[in-house]
C-alpha cells in the first residue's frame, strides 16, 4: 500500500498521528516560507504543508510540483489554525516530512475543477482527465450505488440475475441492429441485442419465475442528444403475475431507490393514469406532473364566434399559467415564436390575461364578447393575475403535443420543474397499436408480444385500433424511466397478433419461430418491464443528458473520440471474415 | 398473482390451510379413484391429490393432464399418510377442489428430469426446456448467488462497478476480435472488447481508485470444449497498491465466496508458488494441489547407466503413485498409451514397483542394478506398495507437461481429485516474456502492460527472457480461475516494453497511443486482476464444462442452435453498411 489513509478521511481526532497519503496535486500555494499543497484522490482533498524552516530541500521540491503530479507524502496530522468549513478534512492539515513523486504530469489541457475551462470536445478526447472532476466522478458513484440497490432489492424479492447472450440473431422488426460477421460461419452475421426481450420470455418458459439483468443493449439509430448506440437496461420479467403485481413490485423498487439513494420517503401509491387521460390533459404519454397546468378543451367555449382559426379547428385547448398575466408583449411574442419553431410546428398562439378586476383581455378580443371570455375564464379556472394560453389545430393529437411543449416551457419559465422535486406516475392502458403513415399499417406500440386487455380482445377482429394493451410506463418528471407489459403466452393469440401486424405466417416463423415454438411447451402467464438505467441515473443526478453518467460515452456520430473508434480494419481481417467494403455511390 | 404459495414452501404446519398453486405438471399417477399430480415450479414440487369421490369431473380433468402442462390449482393442505423424506414438501399434499389449465403443452422432446434421455444437441436446441431441469437451473441460481456475493464483497471494500463500452477499437495484438461495422462511419468497424484491460487502466488514470465490473468479453477463437466466443469476466483494478495488496484483497474475496456459497471456511493463507516451482514440481502453471505426487528430477540417479533413452535425455522426471504397485500390466500399458496420445506426445513411460519386501522391480531392470533402483526409491520417497512412473525427453518443459498429464490422470484414477475438496494457491513470479516459435519473437506472457519485478528491470537490456513479472494467477484444483498483474505506470518503461515486443514506436502509438498519452498526465501505480466467472461457477458447481453454467451457450461452431444464429443478412442491411460478401475461393 502506498498510503495509510485516503485524502478524504483524516479528522481533528487524528491530530498528532503519522500518516502516509498518495494522490494528485490539485493546487500548490507558496506563502512566505511555507508551501501548501492540496492533495486529491477519489475520497477527498487534504492540505499538505511544507515548511522551509523544517526542511528547505523538501519545501523546494514541493514548490516545483505541477498540477496533477502523482505524489506520496508522509507526515504528521495537525490541527489547522485557519479551518476550512467547506472541506470534510478542513480542520486538519498534514505537516510533511517526506515527498515522493510517483509520476509527473504534463499540464492538463483543461482545469480539473468542478467548473472547468474545457469545452465538450476536448473533455471527451481526454475523458480520463474529465473523470477526475468531482461532478463527473460523483455521477459514476451514484450509478454504482443505484445498481447495487437495484440488485439488493430484486435479490430480496427472489429474482435471479441471468446473463443472456450478446451475440444473437438479427430481427429486422424494430430499430436497426448492429451486426457482427461470423468468421466461423462465413457470410452469416450475429446481431447485438436491442433488448433481451425474447430471451427473457424464453427464461419464463424455462420456469425461472423471476429474472432480471442489468445489461447492455444496442440500437443503430441516428443519434440525438439523449441517445447512445449502446445503453444499459434494468431488464426484468416475472411469471404467474398480472399487471397489478408487476406495478406494485416495481413501484416498491422505485420507492426503495428514492429512499436509499436520494433520502426521499414516498409513502402514497403512484398515480396510475390511463394513456388516454395523459394525452388529453398533458398531450404526452410521459407527463411531467410536478406541476398542474392541465389542458382544458375549449371547443364548446371558443368555437363558432367568427374567429376562423378556431372555427375551422378540430381541437382547441388551453392552459392556465398562474400569476403570469404580467408577461409582457415581448415575452408573449417569444412564446409564440417558441411554439412556431419547426420542431413544434404550431401556427400561432392565442393568449388571454385575467386582469386584477376580473376582466379578461385577449389577443383575439375583436372576435369574442367579454361574456364569452368570462366563460373561457371559468372553463380555465383562472383567477386575476393568471395567463391563459390557447393553441388550436386540425389534428387533435398533433395540437396536444404542441400544447404539451408550451406547457413544459411555461413550467420551466415559472420555475415549476425543480430538479430536486420528483413526481412519479404509471401511465397505463396504452393502445395496442399505432398507425404508421410510413409503413401504411398498424404497428405494435410496445412490441408484438404485448398482451391486449382481456375485455378488448373481441375488438381485435372488429376495431383493432381501439384495442388497449396490458402495458405500463413508469414516468418521473416527464421522463419515461421504464416500461413494460404483460406478454401473450398463448400461441394462437400470438399468431393473430402477427397477422394484424401484417406478418405472413412464414415471416413470423422465420423471425420469431423459436419463441412461438417454445410457447407450445407450456408457457406460463408472464410479464415484466425494463428501465433505462442511463436515464434514471441522470434523473437522480439532475443531469440534462445521459452522457455524463456514462464513463466513456460516444458522440453524436457514434464515435468514441478518446479511443478513436470505429476505425478501418486490416485487409487481413476483412479477408478472414470474407467481407469486402462496398462504398455507396455518391 | 396466480398463486398464494410456491410449489416449494408448504410444510406440515400449513395443514388445513387454503392454497392456490401454479406450475408445471411433472407427473400424473392414477391410483384407483385417486389421481396424484406432481406440480413443479422453480422452488420445488408439491403433490396434488384429486379424488373421484369428491369430484369425478375434476378427477377426470386431472387424469387428462399431460407432462409440462401449466396449471393452477386450488385446494387445502393436508398431512400425507405416506410421507416422502426426499422432498422438502414431502410431509404434505394438497387436496384439490379446482383446476385450471393455463397453457397446455406438446409432449416435450426429452424428459424433464434430473437424468434426462435427451442428447446434447436436442437439449441445446430446446434449451428453454433443458433449463427446467433441476441440475441446470441450480447452476444458474449458483451463478446469481456468486455474482451477488462478489458485488457485496467488492462494494464493501470501496470498489465501484463502472461499465466500460462494448463498442471499442480493434487491437490486432492478442486474440482475434469480433468486429462491428459502423453504418454512420462507413468502411469503419468497432471491435467487441476481449477484455476491458486498457479501459480499466484509464479508469485508474482518472482516479477511480478501485474499479470492478462483471462484464461480457469476446474472443473470435477456434472453439474448444471449455471456450465460448462470449464469456464473462469479474474484472478488477486498484490504485496505490503493490502485488501483496492485490493478492490479500482477492484472497479475501475467494474465502468469502467459499464460505457464503460452499459453506467452507478457509483460515490459512493460500500457498504462493513461484512459477518456476510450479513448472518444476507439477509441470504446469496451474497445478492441482489437491494431491501430492510432486515431480522428482532423476537425472543424477538414472542417467549414465546404459539405458540410451535416459542417457540421451535432457530431462528425466518421476512421480510416485502411493499404493499403486498393484497396477496390472494391462493398466500400465494403458497408461503408456495414454501418454503416447498425440495430444500428450510422450515417446514412452518407464515404471518401477516397490515390492512388499522393499525391492524395486522396473520395466528397465536390465539396465539398472538393484542398488541404483534403491537410490531411485529413496529419491522418490517410495514405500512398499508404491508405483514409480518416469518420463524423459529432450525438451525439459515439454517433458514436464507430459508428466503433468500423467500425474493428473493418476490422480484421477486413484480418486485424489474430489470435486468437493478445494485446493487454492497463487502462482507468482511468472516470466515476463515467452518465446513464440510462430512469430519468432518474444511475446508478453500476460500482456504488454505487465510490470516487471523491480529487481529484474536491469535484465530487460541484457537478458529479457529471464525477467520475471509482477504477475499472479489464482488457481483452484488445477483451474486458473483468475489472474492479473501490477501494471506499468511509467511511459518510458512502457515504451521500452513495446520495443522488446517488437513494436515500432509508430505501431505502438497507433494501437495503444491513447493509453500512452493518458499516462503522461499522472498515472498512479496500479494493478488488478480478472476472474473467469464461467469457470469459477462451473468449479463450484462441480461441472466439467462451462456450458452448463451459461443460460444460452453456443456450440463448438459458435452457433446458437436455439436461435439459429448467426444467419444471413438482408441485402438491404448489407447495403446500409456498405459491405459486400466476398466468399473465399475454395
Amino acid at each position: 500500500m502506498f498510503r495509510t489513509n485516503t485524502c478524504g478521511e483524516l479528522r481533528l481526532a487524528d491530530a498528532g498521528r503519522r500518516t502516509t497519503l498518495a494522490g494528485w496535486v490539485q493546487r500548490v500555494r507558496k506563502m512566505g516560507g511555507m508551501t501548501f499543497v492540496d492533495l486529491r484522490d477519489r475520497y477527498g482533498i487534504t492540505q499538505i504543508v511544507f515548511d522551509n524552516e523544517h526542511d528547505a530541500a523538501l519545501n523546494d521540491a514541493a514548490v516545483r510540483l505541477g498540477r496533477e503530479f502523482v505524489v506520496q507524502i508522509q507526515g504528521t496530522v495537525a490541527e489547522r489554525t485557519a479551518k476550512n468549513a467547506n472541506l470534510p478534512t478542513g480542520d486538519i492539515e498534514v505537516l510533511a516530512d517526506s515527498l515522493t513523486v510517483l509520476n509527473p504530469s504534463e499540464v492538463p489541457p483543461f482545469t480539473i475543477e468542478d467548473e472547468t475551462d474545457g469545452g465538450d470536445d476536448i473533455r471527451m478526447r481526454y475523458r480520463y482527465l474529465d473523470l477526475r472532476r468531482n461532478p463527473v466522478r460523483r455521477n459514476l458513484e451514484l450509478r454504482h450505488r443505484m445498481t447495487m440497490e437495484v440488485r439488493r432489492y430484486l435479490d430480496s424479492k427472489g429474482f435471479l440475475e441471468i446473463e443472456t447472450p450478446m451475440l444473437v440473431g438479427s430481427t429486422p422488426e424494430g430499430a436497426r441492429d448492429f451486426v457482427v460477421p461470423s468468421r466461423m460461419n462465413p457470410g452469416q452475421f450475429y446481431a447485438l441485442p436491442q433488448s433481451p426481450q425474447t430471451l427473457k420470455q424464453l427464461l419464463m418458459v424455462s420456469g425461472m419465475d423471476r429474472y432480471f439483468q442489468i445489461v447492455k443493449c444496442f440500437r443503430d439509430e441516428d443519434l440525438r442528444a439523449d441517445r447512445q448506440p449502446e445503453f444499459t437496461q434494468i431488464d426484468c420479467e416475472m411469471s404467474f403475475i398480472d399487471q397489478n403485481d408487476v406495478i406494485e413490485l416495481f413501484e416498491g423498487m422505485a420507492k426503495h431507490l428514492f429512499k436509499e439513494i436520494r433520502g426521499i420517503e414516498i409513502n402514497e401509491p403512484f398515480l396510475r393514469m390511463p394513456w388516454a387521460d395523459a394525452m388529453k390533459y398533458y398531450g404526452s404519454d410521459k407527463p411531467d406532473i410536478r406541476f398542474g397546468m392541465r389542458f382544458v378543451e375549449l371547443m364548446d367555449t371558443m368555437k363558432g364566434h367568427g374567429f376562423s382559426v378556431f372555427d375551422n379547428a378540430a381541437y382547441i385547448g388551453g392552459i392556465c399559467a398562474k400569476g403570469a398575466a404580467s408577461y409582457t408583449r415581448k415575452q408573449l411574442d417569444a412564446l409564440t415564436d417558441y411554439v412556431r419553431r419547426p420542431q413544434i410546428g404550431a401556427k400561432g398562439m392565442v393568449y388571454a390575461r385575467v386582469e386584477a378586476d376580473g376582466t379578461v383581455k385577449s389577443s383575439v378580443d375583436k372576435f369574442y364578447t367579454q361574456e364569452t371570455l368570462q366563460e373561457l375564464r371559468k372553463a380555465m379556472d383562472a383567477e386575476p393575475g393568471d395567463l391563459i394560453l390557447i393553441l388550436s389545430g386540425d389534428d387533435t393529437m398533433k395540437t396536444r403535443k404542441q400544447l404539451c411543449e408550451l406547457r413544459l416551457e411555461m413550467g420551466r419559465q415559472l420555475g415549476l420543474r425543480d430538479r430536486n422535486k420528483f413526481a412519479c406516475l404509471w401511465v397505463v392502458d396504452f393502445p395496442m397499436f399505432e398507425w404508421s403513415d410510413e409503413e401504411q399499417r398498424l404497428m405494435a406500440m410496445h412490441h408484438p408480444f404485448t398482451h391486449p386487455k382481456d375485455e378488448d380482445i373481441p375488438m381485435l377482429d372488429t376495431d383493432p385500433a381501439a384495442v388497449r394493451a396490458d402495458a405500463y410506463d413508469m414516468v418521473i418528471n416527464g421522463v419515461e424511466v421504464g416500461g413494460g407489459s404483460i406478454r401473450i403466452h398463448d400461441s394462437e393469440l400470438q399468431a393473430k397478433m402477427f397477422e394484424i401486424l401484417g406478418f405472413t405466417p412464414e415471416k413470423a416463423a422465420e423471425q420469431f419461430g423459436f419463441l412461438m415454438n417454445a410457447f407450445k411447451f407450456g408457457a406460463p402467464p408472464h410479464g415484466g418491464l425494463a428501465y433505462g438505467l442511463d436515464r434514471w441515473v441522470s434523473l437522480f443526478a439532475g443531469l440534462d443528458s445521459i452522457r455524463d453518467c456514462i464513463a466513456f460515452p460516444k458522440n453524436n456520430s457514434g464515435r468514441d473520440v478518446m479511443l478513436d473508434a470505429p476505425s478501418a480494419l486490416d485487409q487481413k481481417q476483412l479477408d478472414e471474415l470474407q467481407l469486402a467494403l462496398a462504398p455507396a455511390e455518391e
